[in-house]
């Protein structure tokens, strides 16, 4: 299990005695596992052309002796001034078509040939150096790629991209992107622009292609550093580090992840989810981020890595709050319970100046090992050390909630509806919720994963949509998939099109029923679905439906609707559909799929029965499931076991009722044959 | 009686089905009248040169052979890519100096020579084609015409409008806009640049000036774009598309209409009030409708277009809630109650594809005449069949509230008193609401219209008024007219310059008062004005009052200015005079309003007694009035009529009290012989 | 005693008869000193080279012939438009590095050869006519010295002043400002730019340094314009006015006043509360009123100038109150009381047009003598005509507060802690209120002036702090001294550096404890105090404290620190700390220092009993106290002087109870030997 985080030695090249004392406290903190390199390009190369790579060596030697591993980093992430100075091409120009200056990170143009060469040079070197060097385990590519750049390289490189897609036909790009609409048929390729502030930036079609577009240069700048890495270190593997967008900890929303996801060996991610905070309990967010490792895990469906996270605080939200004793090994728990195979922090050390120097880390300014905060991060060190056959396990699951990032761009960026009310990320917690209640395990998958692998399959706000995953979804249905799809669905195709006709033919199929108006509400606007024997408050949203061969299972109280269809389900061939209307609260969510639990006997991932607010998840061996128990309140908790389990901390077997305390953890094993 | 709306058929010309399609739902919505062409460059002229029009002659066709008409856009608001890429001087350039990219709407340089030719040769070729056929029944100029453009062209073309209108004189310009502060002073016309948050943006003269000129070369502009159809169809009426600005529904402010309405033949506008909202009643927003179309109506005293509306919702407002059943009509009906001759739409049918394609339309993307929407279309559609002798009346007002454009820039432009407080339209509304809710015909004039024509004028927060708008409010009182001002009147005359030596002896001879301070109150603050037998909440605004000859009406009851004058009456010759010295709530503007109503006598426009929140108006023809009965509220509401009237519907007479349910509207006629 | 103000005759020269009533209305409201020529250039300078002085010569003989004297102001606060057409240059290029166009003031380039030789020029010229003129007694240095600029010249300035900082050793610099984070190490030093939205911002050494920079060069640019000025009139003093920052009256933050008040001769100020807000009582803002003045009465240790306050309201906030009957008077005695010599306005006459015709004035549009305003100016007149005896008078304090403007910089810059919660001034305000309220002068000084002379010393949130300040304040405890300090202090060195290896051994030293960890707070967390008998609710930040040898004095209720230090105080050498843990109400502040007010037997500066929201101040000759009693509240007031004094306005002898009407202030006079 690894366990470390970033490390800056670059930093610190002036003060060995800073060095030597990193290498004593990495052994007191219990940590294997070090990401090095990230923004060292300037102490690599300090200028063009002359390399510097002693520092280096000399501190992969002495991690590796002191039993540590490297997880060694490319530098493209932050360039050296000399670097912008000479090759300004290499500076991004933004939206409104501002020519950047040097300074920051992640702001590089992904175009740039020059740049895509330094990277690659540098990149090769490195891969010279230390690609057999027995502490190297893994390549982390760039760090945290994100943003876009608008210069004449890009614009260029966007139209070939362009070209490529449309088979070089001008016309199929006006038609899919309906350019007729205010005149802004493209008469010839040179015309076409990246969307702008100071130009076009409501041609949904050009926005949507934009973003598939910056997505795939960003992958294709990726590709390119890589090729060294790939020809000289095959057997290493390749990440880089991904996000979660803040406060609700949503899939990262610039790059469509469920691509690059391909073009990685493991995904990683940077996790910073705001614990104690004032607007939501600790379980809510515990909820959230379960939700997010759900979908980075089933991207590859495998175990992924922790690459970055905090002991403490961060430096970066509105209120930097630490986290409380023992949140730090809670929530690192449960990043292995969704599938972590490592614990790694950003960073091991707070540097002295400049604007991360308050983001928490394992040393402090104290240099010391007897803070809290080390403390903290020792016991995660040992714990990790008793839990090694977790790594590599995986689990399964019956439930499947499908995250398209394409139709976030898409739902989003729509004219319609309500502008701030859209909430498609947040909406598919609020179907997660339910079961990471009831500790079912959900797989949060693409719209190019296998459906059948799943007994239910849950699809929210599915605005854009295409013929052929309609056709899979009907297909999941009519071969027993149980299919629940709400409001906001089957709207527009692949190039934001609505579909003509009404809805879906084979929509109408599936659900026996249609859409014929989506009813947008003011914040204040009241009304209430009743659904069996409840009455569940609706916002926002309100579908009014012609049902056809449907079930009505529930009815709208009040409006022009009321009495009518609200939620309805529907026998297709061998599986079975329901369709929510209207955007409900927590308490129908966790009714309707209560019941559906029921229906569909789904399981839980292990029998423990327990209070609102403890979360188990399992990680599963051949022969054993690692059943991991988190306790994600202010209060004591009882759970009881209903088969004996072993603690694979203490070692001592369980059984029957014990108590959690606040914020408590107990990982246990349990022959599975 | 014109019922259709914008049809766009370029977007379509791929699909002849769908253009079939309209050609049958057009008979069955009960629609006439298509206003076509509007956005269409791309399709007339593909390329530079290169036309096409036979797609429209087809349309021309098709919708007069299926008994409609044909309003014809010319295409100025969006022009062809090529356009923009060979000749970049028609790109905008924006406050910052920023050269806008090509995309978007309504951006032209409006003073680009280019533009100004190729629009009018599109114009040309328009008119040449279509001006003959009978099917053509107006000219639409542009669309939405707005913005403004800070190109060098535009800086030359303001220079020369400063020369024309200060006669050469440069230090009339200094002196205008008193430029001695800050040492402003111009020493060269070279040296005038527009207001820039880059440069100078603080001097009002500047300011004010820049106002007047952006509305001065729109004009130009239109009037350019008009030369060939003047020529050509010297006798089909030509409109351009006014607007409002959201959400209270005030006049559009960026252009003075006022001087706009001028050059129109008839005034048309586009009407999207936000019904249902969640922060006022129905009753409310319906006065704010009332207020505008009256505003609109009164530009030219004669009835108006209703160009644009939506039979649902539209797609571009924070929350896009639908109207609900009934509202259609009765939204419909208030319009033509106010003078419109049409009900138009935005939009024929939704679009594909693009920004807009969730906009309300008639035609939905089902294609079906069998949704809600389209049958409350129909409606309305059959109802106008029978109302066509209300074409082409209007009606007379003994009130009239004066709005001025140039007065709304200036205060809102003022640096002093509350910086968000100023509110002059909202203020109008407010003045507004007691004769609306009374049945009482009002006019809203602007200050170039003739005094005389009424019994009482209301000239609330005049704060820039002119000497010769003195005289002719004083001449107005003279000779026996009322006259109310309120709090910040007569503060600066038209070059924005405050009138030294105290207030405006004539206005001092008007109201035997003189306000000597005015105070500007914090949201919390609380006081309070006693008037007759009423205490009334002030907010924002108290006028401190030396009262000379006038009748002191009524008193602050705090602060260091308690027991003085707050409201005053006077006698001027044989007229007389109110000052209301602060902002009062709308319960005084109702006991004032109503006390003033009871001795000028002033009559509702129809006998008909109801209770709040029902709406009465009127369209006069030389022996019948056309009275329009509406329910704002969500309430069944009594109405009692006290002579015989004929439903124009149902043709049915009626008489004594009737029942209107909620949202329902009755329209009847009266013989005033 | 000065009273009088702004006079901006070149706006009216075409107005003989307004300038005449000028010279009337001046001796009707007892003022003497008028400060001209600010933004006069275009008047002076009309075309480069032509000069009209006549005008100016007029103005003079008639104010000096009238009984009045001149401060007159060099006019580079506004240039003329021909100065930016012929020399752009001039013009500043702002952080996004966008060039400026002419407009608006206070905005040029302060490192242009041009607009110095230009303004240096001007200002020769004036010293050459008016400095022997016998009205002429101080020069006025532009005006409000405020913002930067990017442009290439200052990029060129900034390089150069950065050389000479570092000694020409790029490492240094690098090290100081630790590029080696994000790969940011210069190469070379025409590689740095200044901070920029669209560049490099996140360095807090580059921003520390730019912003020193800023001082330096506006303090360079102001030494270019009085080099004329000193060479000709060696002995008129030369100031220039300083500002606050809005709206709680913090210090003006963008411009460290302490290094720039060693070059003034004289401090002057310009002063704006918002009197009669609705968020505040008006003794608060008259304890922040208190605060700031005695920081710029401290920061030369000598009485200042009030150089711009209003008679009545501004035109600037969002809300422009104008002062209720005897605030006028109140407000400015205030001022007197801490240390003015002057009661000086912006301005004399509101001007007719442009953006500050509605700021108060002594002389309003009426051009009257008879109004409200125009009185309370003359009985402010009158009055300081009786207390010429202050002029020159200052006062001892023996308490300290430490404000810093670097500080105030680099903990507003630094990431981490609360964002929006540092309000490092509002933090020493609140410290302040105790004394204020209980009438004991406090000195608020600068990290350079001497500590030794106070008997207590408090330095909240000192998180930069230099190793030689700490030296210092430990010879002030060591030597009898008594020091506070809070939370988030001793973080960073003086390039925003990280003390290493925990908290200062000097500061462990002084305060027997070290913090461990700073606990940041989201705002709706709840935690409390203990110290002695109370419970103070604690906000924002939390310190764990390890003691050592220090007493603890309070403990934290709850959270995981419940039960540990939150408040220490320590016994070193000599003298006494206290360490304040966390950010506490005012009611702890009121009880910590009342009690330490007993200790050190701290004495009020006059004994007079009174009740909340009167204040007492002093000014002291050396054989007579002058005593300001005020009452900062809306009702009566009893006080009551325990020994004999004479009203030094009324001439009558007092003692024992009196009653202070609303907002009433009596000036009494005491023999001190
Ligand atoms: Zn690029
Ligand atoms: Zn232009
Ligand atoms: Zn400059």
């Amino acid at each position: 299990m690894l366990h470390g985080g970033d490390y800056n030695p670059d930093q610190w090249l002036d003060r060995p005695d800073i060095l030597a004392d990193d290498i004593k406290l990495m052994k007191l903190s219990h940590t294997n596992t070090f990401s090095v390199g990230i923004f060292a390009w300037s102490a690599l190369e300090p200028e063009e052309g002359v390399y510097n790579f002693e520092w280096l060596d000399e501190i992969f030697e002495n991690i590796y002796k002191n039993g540590g591993r490297i997880i060694l980093a490319t530098p493209s992430g932050a360039r050296p001034a000399w670097l912008s100075q000479k090759y300004p091409e290499v500076l991004r120009v933004n939206a409104s078509r501002m020519k950047q200056l040097h300074g920051g990170r992640h702001n590089h143009c992904f175009s740039s040939e020059v740049y895509r060469e330094k990277t690659q040079n540098i990149n090769r070197l490195l891969a010279e150096r230390y690609g057999n060097h027995p502490g190297l385990i893994m390549w982390h590519i760039s760090n945290e790629y994100s943003g876009e750049c608008h210069c004449d390289q890009c614009q260029h490189a966007f139209r070939h991209w362009l070209k490529q897609k449309y088979d070089h036909d001008l016309k199929a790009l006006n038609d899919a992107w309906w350019t007729n609409f205010w005149s802004h048929t493209y008469s010839d390729w040179s015309q076409v622009e990246s969307p702008s502030p100071i130009g076009e930036n409501a041609v949904h079609g050009l926005n949507l292609d934009w973003r598939r577009f910056v997505t795939d240069q960003t992958i294709s700048f990726f590709e390119n550093e890589i090729v060294p890495l790939k020809e000289m270190t095959p057997n290493i593997p390749i990440t880089t580090n991904f996000m979660a967008d803040t406060f609700d900890l949503i899939p990262f929303q610039a790059l469509d992840y469920s691509k690059f996801a391909k073009h990685l060996d493991v995904i990683s991610w940077d996790a910073y989810p705001a614990w104690h905070n004032d607007w939501e309990s600790t379980a809510d967010l515990a909820m959230k981020v379960g939700f997010i490792n759900d979908l980075y895990r089933s991207l590859k469906q495998q175990p992924f890595l922790l690459m970055e996270s905090t002991p403490s605080g961060v430096n970066w939200h509105d209120v930097n709050k630490t986290k409380r004793p023992g949140m730090h090994l809670l929530s690192s728990m449960q990043m292995l319970a969704h599938g972590s195979d490592s614990i790694l922090y950003f960073q091991w050390r707070k540097s002295r100046g400049s604007s991360e120097k308050f983001h928490g880390a394992v040393v402090d300014h104290d240099n010391s090992s007897e803070n809290r905060v080390f403390k903290e991060v020792a016991k995660v060190g040992e714990t990790l050390e008793k839990l090694s056959e977790v790594v590599g396990t995986n689990r399964t699951s019956d439930v499947a909630i499908l995250y398209d990032w394409e139709n976030n761009w898409a739902i989003n960026d729509a004219q319609g509806f309500g502008m701030k009310t859209k909430r498609y990320p947040q909406t598919l917690q609020q179907h997660y919720r339910t079961f990471w209640e009831k500790d079912i395990s959900v797989d949060v998958i693409t719209k190019e994963q296998d459906f059948a692998a799943y007994k239910l399959l849950i699809v929210p706000m599915l605005y854009l949509v295409s013929e052929e995953t309609i056709s899979r979804l009907k297909a999941f249905v009519a071969s027993g998939g149980t299919l629940v799809m709400t409001y906001i669905s089957g709207i527009v195709n692949e190039h934001d099109l609505t579909y003509m006709g009404g809805w879906h033919k084979d929509l109408q199929e599936i659900f026996g029923m249609k859409p014929v108006e989506t009813d947008t509400l003011f914040p204040n606007d009241k009304n209430f679905v009743t659904f069996r024997n409840g009455t569940y408050e609706l916002k926002d949203y309100a579908t009014v439906i012609e049902s056809n061969t449907a079930n009505i299972e529930g009815v709208y109280q009040d409006d022009f609707y009321a009495n009518t269809p609200a939620i309805t389900s529907h026998q297709y061939e061998s599986g079975k559909s329901y369709y929510i209307g209207a955007r409900l609260d927590d308490q129908f969510h966790q009714d309707f799929y209560s019941e559906l639990i029921k229906d569909l006997s789904l399981e839980p991932v292990f029998p423990v029965t327990h209070g609102k607010g403890v979360s188990v998840q399992v990680r599963q061996a051949p022969e054993h499931d690692y059943i991991f128990v988190m306790n994600f309140t202010e209060e004591k908790q009882q759970v009881s076991f209903e088969t004996k389990v072993t603690d694979m901390v203490t070692g001592e077997d369980l059984t029957g009722e014990i108590t959690l305390d606040k914020y408590e953890v107990r990982i246990v094993e349990k022959s599975t044959n």
